[in-house]
């Protein structure tokens, strides 16, 4: 990641201005406002504003008059029931802001989660910059035999080297095309006279899904929480995943108690089916259970087996 | 509308309390934060939070790294194209969070909007105040004959104190006979140790449409101001209006270019439909038009040369 | 429930016309199509219009070309594998529409449900129908006293009399005060010629929560699953859970497939915390936990050993 | 558009079939549903479902028992009512499902309607298709030097070549690379057994945003409408106008009389800010108006004496 000493300014200048309010305030959020953590090569998640608190979750459960108890520890009962009972409306009142750059085919994972709002830099007005992803040579993961969704071993040796090369040079060429048929460089000046430039509306498609791409993205903390126990789990795809725990990590500097609560019972919890209940009982007393008795399928049953450390 | 002596100390400490924010600040928001604005006999609206100014908006669309200029004037022209452009997604990127309080018939409309957050007072597990809406007098409006969803002339002498006894007597029976079911008072104790007491989310059916709940919204700034166009039109009922018109007043302390866009393009403009665009244009151009020649509805030609001052 | 013989023959003469269509058709869904399902003592659910079927989810799945396939078997392992995973997207492309009448009180807590479509009766610009709800003897429960949302026993005796004596009395006495107020009878033909008539919308005021409303509600599969999950749980109230026992009834002829994986992997499943999974662990392993080494609460630790046979 | 014989088999057997049901049946759209509208070079629109009718808006708006009447011209008025009052929520009760072939730049805008349900050909867990955009050479347009979101004229003679080459031979380029990350060819057969093959959640990322992909879509009519009115709009980029356009046709086959209600007060009507209505009042009396005098911007200004044929 790259700041312009223009970008690097802008964000030095928010920093520097404090200004006095009534409204809750989250101290250990104020210290990382605007400041940009990176991700992958080029992207990065900065948090722009937000609104509330813990007790702001419990204030609203309670449709109180005041501010929310000074007694924070005694509300941490009352959020780790709502938590766990889903009573999600409470979650729903406190709201964060972020500014995220992001690689295009991992925006159209994001943008799939339809209950946030959203502001994305638009290459129909605007020129895009010459930043793309290509993976760290450990992110090269083969496509996995087993497992149509999966990653398998990592690319080797001439193999690995071939496909980054491939990447970086069709990522170049695709740039350097843009602006040629744009006829602009990246600052908007003209570069041949003689020639009109394609609209910008039409040059952007010859950009690819790894160029890197800027929105603005406000969300709830509860539909926070679900992008991140669906995006920071191990079967979402690493380009996401480590935007969701960067995310995670902000939960926690913001509504610590609401953050205990979540990894408590809902990141580190588990459900499981009707079925596996049943193979759970028998087990805790003591009964020997096989597939076949399950009624799970093998897939569920290795599963199974294989969490709870069982012959499978 | 009365506050307990608990309540009105509740909102005086969050009141008294200031701390350090480096988010954007709106000092005309701040000197009404937390505050009760009274609204019909015992309602209120109270704003309890809000994230993001005029700048706001202006630094989501440009998808900026700073906090916003700090020539908000000049942005005044951005501001005035997205709005009437439709460009409605900047405007998301501002919410806000008010406390309220209003008859259950009155709350029923409200709910409606889809597109907010919230958290009711839960008669399902509290027992609800003995406060309920009586209209003013003036307020008492007989059923236009004309128009279904109108009002008519205001009631007088026998039959408007005829009514209003009405209402007093019955909404002071019901909450006398829902504690009696309780075998509960206000404030929970029980009435008759005899006795079990009625579930209280049974109890509560006995209550009225008139009776007063409370609830905390959350909303973005798009949808408040849909929501108060909506509902500080003359066509809205009179009792869900003078909330929309607090609210419309909220709005124009929060973000002052955004509420003079949103009246000069929005609530004080008006759209046509592409047959009364031809009668607009012939008369422009001096000629006479009719009904019969407008293509028109009477009821539609009617509102048309009302509107323009023309004869009908 | 009583249908008044115009809106029998209503139905009737819809069920009579039968015409020929390309789409989906779920037979078992058509034989029940239009008709009343009777809820409580006046209510009722009518489906009257649906979008897909099993066929519809693995066809969005795949985004597929044809209708979906004819070895609906075969599908079976897909739809498993959907709901369990939590693809949700899958099941929103079958929608349903329900006509439904119910008491005010269950509609407010019905409509907290946003992602879905309405219609209600306006008593707005339409007269109150004079149906209210009165509970059966032996769903009049008590305030349970351990649990501030749920119920105890039933009342009886002399309790139980006058509870429902004063909510029969206060329903006839609001409903006869609206007539008078309205100065119209239900079918609108005015009392008495001397008198104007309070405005409908604000008559409805004096109704009491119990009085039943009726709406058109639409809504896609996986937002209805949602829905019965929360609705037709032991801890909701039981003035809502009948509705929502129905609903599950008219999924499981709707859906079939979709409907047994709804019930093994979410309805008949459970969620445990990161402690719980921990205690579950070692219990399989014979190991002896207790509440204090559990690292949970009394409260959940109680919940757990009673669902597991365990001594608390 | 080019069909594979087995997508078009999967279509003709769709079609073949037709089935007896009980609800709405709409004949015109019967006869063009699963059929493939071609949208330019190799896109497609395809209708898969829908619930409803014109009486559907209707029987939601009356709350009503009945399918709805049989003198739809007498309903025609009430649909007109309820298009031009902005009263949506009775449309909201017809639901249509589309199969739709696109580039993913205008799935991008596409998506930014949030209120639908999609499921998309997934990149992640399969093989992307070797079809890409390239635009007809009289769409080529030049970027406009007066509007940054507008198009100017076509590019010609050499400069228009030159584009054109260079999107065929990236898109080439960018398959083929594609390919040989993936290590395999478009049915999944392993090109070199001695290469692992890049995971397909990877090599996605080498594909131009001018590549087809595809998805289910499933939205209401309210929201279809508006989805028309603002993509069926001039200011709309070309290439998502063409897809509005057939969708604006199939909503005119579906339900006449939305349609033409919709055409009439809001495709062909216009709304004005309350400076423009005052500026065509005073024309309308036969004043004279100038810029300064009409509070107006410059450009506002220019809009309006254009668009009434005044001179500005």
């Amino acid at each position: 990641m790259a700041l312009s000493s223009t970008q690097q300014q802008e964000i030095d200048t928010s920093l520097d201005e404090q200004l006095l309010t009534r409204r809750a305030v989250v101290p250990s959020l104020e210290s990382i406002l605007y400041q940009a953590f990176p991700v992958l090569d080029h992207g990065f998640i900065r948090v722009i504003d937000y609104m509330g608190d813990d007790s702001a979750v419990v204030q609203a459960a309670r449709v109180s008059y005041g501010k929310g108890t000074k007694q924070l520890s005694q509300d941490q009962g009352l959020i780790n029931y709502l938590l766990s009972h889903r009573h999600t409306t409470p979650f729903e009142m406190c709201e964060i802001k972020f500014h995220v750059k992001l690689p295009i085919f991992v925006a159209r994972q994001w943008i799939r989660h339809r209950t946030a709002n959203l502001n994305e830099y638009s290459a129909r007005y605007s020129i895009l910059g010459n930043e793309f992803y290509i993976p760290e040579p450990d992110k090269l993961a083969a496509q996995s035999r087993t497992n149509r969704q999966g990653r398998g071993n990592v690319l080797q040796g001439e193999e690995a080297a071939h496909v980054l090369n491939m990447l970086k040079q069709d990522s170049q060429n695709a740039y350097a095309h843009y602006q040629e048929m744009l006829n602009e460089d990246e600052e908007g000046n003209i570069l041949d006279p003689e020639r009109c430039g394609l609209a910008r509306e039409l040059a952007r498609m010859n950009i690819s899904l790894n160029f890197y791409t800027e929105w603005y993205w406000k969300i709830d903390l509860h539909n926070l929480l679900h992008f991140v126990n669906l995006r920071a789990d191990s079967h979402a795809q690493y380009e996401i995943r480590v935007y969701a725990d960067i995310l995670r990590d902000i939960v926690k500097q913001w509504v610590p108690y609401t953050y205990e609560a979540f990894i408590k019972y809902r990141y580190e919890g588990k459900d499981f089916s009707r079925d596996a209940l049943s193979v759970i009982k028998q087990w805790i007393n003591g009964q020997t259970v096989t597939q076949e008795s399950s009624n799970m399928s093998p897939r569920e049953w290795r599963e199974l087996t294989s969490y709870f450390g069982k012959e499978a």
